[in-house]
C-alpha cells in the first residue's frame, strides 16, 4: 500500500503538469505495487505536515516528490525529520560530491549537505538535492526531488532496489509492449476483449496514437502472457512494427539502414512533416535523400514536372497527380524508393467529392509499378497531417518489409 | 479555499496523465481562486467516501472529476448523495436530453438520468453523465465527468458562473500573456525579478519553449500590471511576437497574409520541420510555396545548384553553402522571400570546429543582399531541430516586421 505526495505551489497553481505522479504510478504498478492515493499539496509547512502524517497513518510507504530545493519555501526535509524525531548532521560525502560537480557554493552547499541523522541520504547525480529515506516501525517515507529527470534516476537506482529488498513480491509481473500501424482502437478492442476473457490473468492496455496503436500486456502468469501474445500477434501480425520509442518512422529507418536503399519524398498536404519525422531519427542521412515539399501547384509543375493539364483535369488531390509526383521524384533524385502525398488537411478546401481528410498517396520502388490509393482520415488539421504521415509510414513499412499491399487501409 | 479530487483507478495505475487537475488549478487561479489540495483516489467506495469527507471538512468547495460513468465501478454519485443525505429521483429533462442525442438506451439512460434529489443537475452536452452540484451549510460539492472535454465545458458554462455568483471576489485578477522569440529564460529572469521587486502586486510566470519564451503577468492591481507590462515591452520589444497559440510560425504566417508576399525554403538539418511548422497553420497555402528538403549533398547540388566545390571547400554546414542554397531557392521558385538552413543536429557528425548544434542559416528577400549567420543551439537532436526552426522563424519575423538584423542571436 503506497501513497504519493506531490509538493509544490507551482502544481496547485497549474503552472506545471504533474507528470511525476503518472510516472511513479505506472512504474510501481508495472512492478506489482499498488498506489492507493496521490495528494498534491502546497509548500506551506502546516498543511504539508498534516498531509504527511495522514498519509503515513494510511500507508506503509509514502513517496514524496518536490520541495527539496535550497530555496526558502522548501520545508519538506525539516517536517519529515520532525515526524521521525530526527536531528540533522552535515554529511561530508554529500558535500564532497556536490563540490566536485558544482565547485564551492557555500550557501546552498552546506544547506543541501545537511541531512536528517535518521535518514539514508542518496547523492543526486543530476541535481543538488539528495534523496532521503526514513524507515521506522514499519513505516517508510521517501523524499525525492521534483525535477523529473532527478526523480526518475533516484527511482531506478535507489527506490526500486529498496522495494525489491524490503517489500518483495511473491509473483513478478512481466510486461510486453507491441505497436501496430494503421489500426485504430475501436477495431482492435473487440479482439482484445475476447482474448482477455480467455486469458483473465493478463492485464491489457491500449494506447492510441495518430493512425497507430500500442498494446501493453502484463501478467504474473507467464504462460497466459505468452498465449495472449501469440494470439494477438497471429491476428494482427502484418500490422506489427518494431520500434524502441513507439514511432513508425523508426521501423522504416531500420529497414533502410539494413537494406542499404535510399528514399526521397514528394509532399503536399503533409507540408514537410513526413520528412521531419524521418529525419528526427538520428542517422537518417544514411538513407534519406530529401523531400520535395511542393505546396503550391506551380511548385508541383516546376520542380516535379506534374503537368498543368493533369492538375486542372483531376485536381491536385488525385491519384493521377500522385503518379506524376512519383515520376518527378525518381527523375530529380537518385532515390530507390519514393513516397508522394497530396490531400485536404482543412479546415477549408473540402468539397462534396473530396471532403476534408481526403488523401491521395503513392508508394513506389524505382522501375516498378507504384501502389497508389486514396484514403480518408478524421480530425482537425494537425491530426489529419499526423495521421496521414503515420499511415503512409506504416503502409510503406508493411509493403517493403512484409510484402503487404499498401492500400486500402482499414477504416477508422 | 478549494480542493480538487480526481477519481479513477486508471490515474493511480498510471494509465492516463491527470491533465484535468492542471486545467482546473490554472483556470481557478487565473480567476483569483486558490486550490489548497488535490487528491487522486481510487473508485473503491470506502476510500472514496473517506476522501470526500476529509476534503469537505477542510475546504468550502470541493470539485471532483471522474467516476460518473454508467459503469459498475462508478460510485461517486451514490457516495455524494449519502454525504448530503439525499434521495435519488428520475429527472425527465436529463432523460429527454440524453434520448434526443443517443436514441433509446434503456440500461444506462435510466441510470444516468437518475440523480440525487438535493443536487442541481446539469445536462452534459458532449457526453452522457450529468454534472452535479450539492450545496448545504456553507459546503459545496461539484461532481464533473472525467473526460477532459466534458469537464471543461461544465467548468466554463456552469462552475464559473456559480463561483462568480456564490463566491464573488473583491478584486478581479487580470492577465496578460506575451511571447518573445530568440530569448531564453536565464536571460530574461533577472529583468523580471527586478520588475517584480518594483511591482510586487504582479505575479509573474515564465514558460520556456525551444528558443522562445512566454511570460504571463497577473495582478489584481491594474496600475501595477500596466506599468510592469510597459517596462517589460520597452525592454524586449524587438523580440515580442503576436500569436494566439504561442507559436512563432503564427506571427510569420500573419505577416505574409497581410503583406501578400510568398516564401520558399531550403532545409538541410531541420529536415522538413520548418515547412511542417509553417504549414501546420491553416491557410499557409496562400503564401507558402514549398520547401526543398535537400538532406544529401547530391540533392543540394542537383536540385538547388550548390556547387560541388563550395561543398568540398567549406563543408555542407557553411555560410557559403547557405548563400548558394538561397540562390537556388530564388532560381527554382517564384518566392519573394527565402530561408535556408544547414547544421549539425547530432548525435554524431560534430567536429572540433563545428560541434553538434552548429547551425548556418540565411534569410533573404529576392533581389536584396541576404542576412547570413552562424549560431549554436544546445540539446539533443529533437531539441536542436526545434530550437533551430523557432530561432529562424523568430529571426525572420524580427527582420521583416521590425527591421531588426537577423543575426547574431543572444547566446543561450
Amino acid at each position: 500500500m503506497i501513497e504519493l505526495i506531490s509538493i509544490g505551489d507551482e502544481l496547485l497553481k497549474g503552472k506545471i503538469l504533474n507528470t511525476n505522479s503518472q510516472f511513479l504510478c505506472l512504474q510501481l504498478r508495472q512492478r506489482g505495487y499498488q498506489v492507493i492515493r496521490e495528494t498534491t499539496v502546497s509548500d506551506e509547512a502546516a498543511s504539508l505536515k498534516k498531509c504527511l502524517e495522514e498519509a503515513l497513518a494510511r500507508a506503509d510507504l509514502v513517496i514524496c516528490t518536490g520541495g527539496l530545493g535550497p530555496t526558502l519555501d522548501d520545508h519538506t526535509r525539516k517536517i519529515a525529520a520532525e515526524l521521525f524525531q530526527s536531528d540533522f548532521h552535515f554529511d561530508p560525502k554529500i558535500a564532497e560530491d556536490l563540490r566536485s560537480r558544482f565547485g564551492e557554493h557555500p550557501t546552498w552547499l552546506k544547506d543541501q549537505a545537511t541531512v536528517p541523522t535518521k535518514a539514508r541520504a542518496w547523492s543526486n547525480t543530476a541535481g543538488t538535492a539528495p534523496g532521503l529515506l526514513f524507515s521506522e516501525k514499519g513505516k517508510t517515507l521517501i523524499l525525492l526531488p521534483g525535477v523529473p529527470q532527478e526523480m526518475e534516476t533516484f527511482f531506478f537506482t535507489q527506490v526500486v532496489p529498496f522495494l525489491e529488498k524490503e517489500y518483495p513480491l511473491k509473483h513478478k509481473r512481466a510486461h510486453r509492449l507491441f505497436h501496430f500501424c494503421l489500426l485504430y482502437e475501436s477495431y482492435v478492442d473487440p479482439h482484445l476483449r475476447a482474448l482477455s476473457e480467455q486469458y483473465p490473468a493478463v492485464e491489457v492496455g491500449i494506447y492510441p496514437h495518430p493512425a497507430f496503436i500500442s498494446v501493453l500486456l502484463s501478467s504474473v502468469d507467464p504462460t497466459q502472457l505468452l498465449q495472449f501474445e501469440q494470439a494477438l500477434i497471429k491476428r494482427f501480425e502484418s500490422y506489427l512494427f518494431p520500434s524502441e520509442h513507439g514511432k513508425v518512422e523508426e521501423a522504416v529507418h531500420s529497414w533502410f539502414i539494413e537494406n542499404k536503399k535510399t528514399l526521397a519524398l514528394a509532399e503536399s498536404c503533409t507540408g514537410g512533416m513526413l520528412a521531419a519525422q524521418l529525419t528526427g531519427v538520428a542517422g537518417a542521412s544514411s538513407y534519406f535523400l530529401g523531400s520535395f515539399v511542393v505546396y503550391s501547384d506551380e511548385m508541383k509543375q516546376e520542380i516535379l514536372g506534374v503537368s498543368k493539364k493533369t492538375l486542372s483535369t483531376f485536381g491536385a488531390v488525385s491519384e493521377e497527380v500522385i503518379q506524376e509526383m512519383l515520376n518527378g521524384v525518381f527523375k530529380k533524385s537518385e532515390a530507390d524508393f519514393a513516397i508522394a502525398v497530396s490531400g485536404i488537411a482543412g479546415p477549408t478546401g473540402g468539397t462534396k467529392e473530396k471532403p476534408i481528410g481526403t488523401i491521395c498517396a503513392g508508394i513506389a520502388q524505382r522501375g516498378k509499378e507504384a501502389d497508389i490509393g486514396t484514403f480518408h482520415v478524421r480530425g482537425n488539421r494537425a491530426l489529419i497531417i499526423s495521421k496521414t504521415s503515420n499511415s503512409l509510414l506504416g503502409a510503406f513499412y508493411r509493403k517493403i518489409d512484409r510484402g503487404a499491399p499498401a492500400f486500402p487501409f482499414i477504416d477508422e
